[in-house]
């Protein structure tokens, strides 16, 4: 049977494993791949650290010229992390010869212009399954599967660890913090957890989708998001009894006002299968003009369901898949964006509100008057009793449909009242 | 930009959706596989049928030589439904030089050894996406995306009219009869809708399932199947009573025993994602030992879900991918299964069993008696208050795990005792 050396360049939590499926299955995978994925070379900075894998004598080397000298190798996962180096590593790898698979969101997010661009000068491809939901197949599912549908939407929980937080707040009335401990303790949180609870790393992702899905240009940092850092674990409870579950959604939305894109802590109504994703799960939700709604579920991240997208993707690219996927969707060319991202103000749906009042009268006509006067309905109000007159009780509000542009200036206005107490709070709600 | 023409053999539903997806939306399509799809012929004997798509003159005929001759035409979608002359017209398809997309799961099903033989002698290929699942993308995941896992069971809803009954059951409270004839009213269900609901369609689905996921070689026919026909809503509703919804699954998991294989309306247990299924959705939920859970969920039928499944394979053959995928995998090749099915009465879980005994004493002695002598354990025992002594109530027992064999044999030997009146009823559980 024909052989086809590979190697990986990042040689850590994910390496290891795409490692261990190269070796401990290597019989299996020449069965699914016709062809026996020879793994050559695993480079890393670090040769003494111990994995849970057995590499062969001469696998393991800490010079990237290794791989980028020796033009066996064709196909090279770069599994390091961040930008720099793994830019210039990819750059190398391309120049030299190698397709690539990737499972980095950030450096695509960031320089995916940059990288497609030239692995289109020099022939070569890069394959990112596992760079957006991990053991998903999301991006073989829009880039191929989908592709006679014109994609009208995306709703996706991209951030398992955000999830995972969630779902203890949720579930154990953990507030933020422990729970963040929490999944620190099992592996699910980095010790320092800000980009995934604030946003970044699913709007790095949407990012990535969004250019995949509709042929958005659009820089992640220009993506509008906010994390579930700042969220109050009693907006969760009210959340609940209002028969809703807070998500942290990333969004993409074919609009007349072109394209809506946004990283938000959300209202899912109970029973919708968002509202159902529970622990350190992925998920998204796809409307395609043609198929209706698609809905995937499963391991966004950990050594096994990552490794198991870029062995999919190494062995796409040993048998020639990859490159004619890579050449025909020309992602991040230079040619216009298809569509144009929509100003967020210009966003409509439903919200949540949370206002801490005193409670004395004339507090919700004064609401409600604000509210009208940016012609945004009210669909329900919550509030408790309170203790006694003058105690500050939470207020909350369900609109109907209205913009954030007027859902935020209804807000300033309405926290500008000397009754209200900061901080308020409003989520978009889906139902 | 280059052109590459098609062709629809069989202009029903289906096909039409694909007329219109190729039609109407000649553009995003030209941008998702890099070259246009040209549609130059529709063959269907009905050539006065009104259908919801114009074609452009010439394109409709009645004869296929007008495809099988024109070497032009170099993708063919087959939608003819059943097996012949879908068998005849496949094979003259192939011969005369196409690549071949079909929806027809029944003909894969019964032929499909015949058909990829000799696709594979004439260099040929043929894609299956829409067979199973319609919109949703299974076989493209099982197939290419998860390729780097063993894969070790598949829990599927593959029958959309029989989940749209059952959803009716339990929800509204219809009975069979009543929910069949809503589903017909509704376009869900044929005239005859005996395959639907009978197992046949589900079975026909898993049998291709149980080759692309594990290599196996299994007559359809020879998968033990019960449909949804002979389901009494009373049962729908003590399941529910019990926390769990009944549902239709078709499930391939491998075992010490070999492949486990059989379509069975089975308990699960509310809140898991089958139990959540409703309507006339399909899913599939599919373990691999690296990715661990992977969740899909969409519509498996209806013209336009099909369509863009056929669409995607005609775009994915059109490019190449098919081809590679085609060559790499062998499917239902002559080499020897890489996994044998397993019997049926090795089969093991947890079981439902309902049994109408007349309430006297001693009863519950008894059937106990008959259970521990099969060495089955009961996990819980659900019995109404009766009317009056003598009167027939029904006794529900939910055992722990156990085998298929004990199970029946000893259901068998309840039955017999004359307390005990027909029919009782036994199914799996999930959870």
């Amino acid at each position: 049977m024909q052989k086809i050396k590979v190697a990986i360049v990042g040689f850590g939590l994910i390496g290891s494993g795409v490692a261990r499926l190269l070796l401990e299955h290597k019989d299996r995978l020449a069965r699914h791949a016709g062809r026996i994925l020879w793994l050559e070379k695993a480079v890393d900075p670090d040769l003494t650290r111990s994995r849970n894998v057995d590499l062969p004598r001469g696998i393991l080397t800490d010079d990237l010229t290794e791989v980028t000298q020796n033009p066996e190798i064709k196909v090279v996962a770069q599994l390091i992390g961040g930008l720099e180096p793994a830019r210039t590593v990819m750059l190398a790898l391309l120049e030299s010869g190698k397709d690539v698979v990737t499972a980095n969101k950030a450096l695509l997010a960031e320089h995916g212009p940059e990288l497609f661009d030239r692995a289109r000068e020099l022939g070569r491809s890069i394959a990112f399954e596992a760079s957006v939901a991990g053991g998903v197949p999301i991006i073989n599912a829009i880039g191929q599967c989908l592709s006679g549908n014109q994609i009208e939407s995306l709703h996706g929980i991209l951030n398992g660890t955000s999830n995972f937080i969630l779902t203890q707040m949720e579930e154990r009335g953990a507030t933020f913090e422990d729970a963040v401990r929490d999944a620190q303790h099992r592996g699910y949180a980095e010790a320092d957890p800000t980009l995934d609870v604030d946003g970044t790393d699913a709007a790095q992702k949407l990012a990535i989708l969004a250019q995949l899905g509709f042929g958005a240009r659009v820089a992640w940092t220009d993506i509008p998001r906010r994390g579930i850092n700042s969220l109050d674990v009693a907006d969760v409870h009210f959340a609940r009894e209002l028969g809703y579950r807070i998500k942290q959604l990333a969004i993409a939305r074919l609009t007349g006002d072109g394209l809506e894109l946004h990283v938000s802590p959300t209202l899912v109504k109970m029973g919708m299968p968002l509202a159902e994703v529970r622990e350190a799960y992925n998920a998204i939700s796809v409307i395609g003009d043609a198929v209706g709604r698609v809905f995937f579920h499963g391991l966004g991240a950990g050594q096994m369901p990552t490794a198991s997208a870029v062995v999919a993707d190494m062995i796409d690219t040993a048998v020639g898949r990859t490159a004619i996927t890579f050449r025909t969707l020309e992602l991040w060319s230079r040619r216009k964006a298809r569509v144009n991202v929509g100003n967020y103000a210009n966003a409509s749906g439903r919200f949540y509100m949370r206002f801490n009042v005193k409670d004395h009268p004339g507090v919700m006509s004064q609401v409600a008057g604000v509210l009208g006067k940016h012609t945004i309905s009210i669909a329900s109000v919550l509030q408790h009793e309170a203790g006694g007159e003058g105690e500050e009780i939470p207020l909350l509000i369900m609109t109907h449909r209205t913009t954030e542009g007027a859902a935020s200036r209804a807000c300033q206005e309405i926290e500008a009242f000397e009754f209200v107490h900061a901080p308020s709070v409003r989520m978009w709600v889906r139902d």
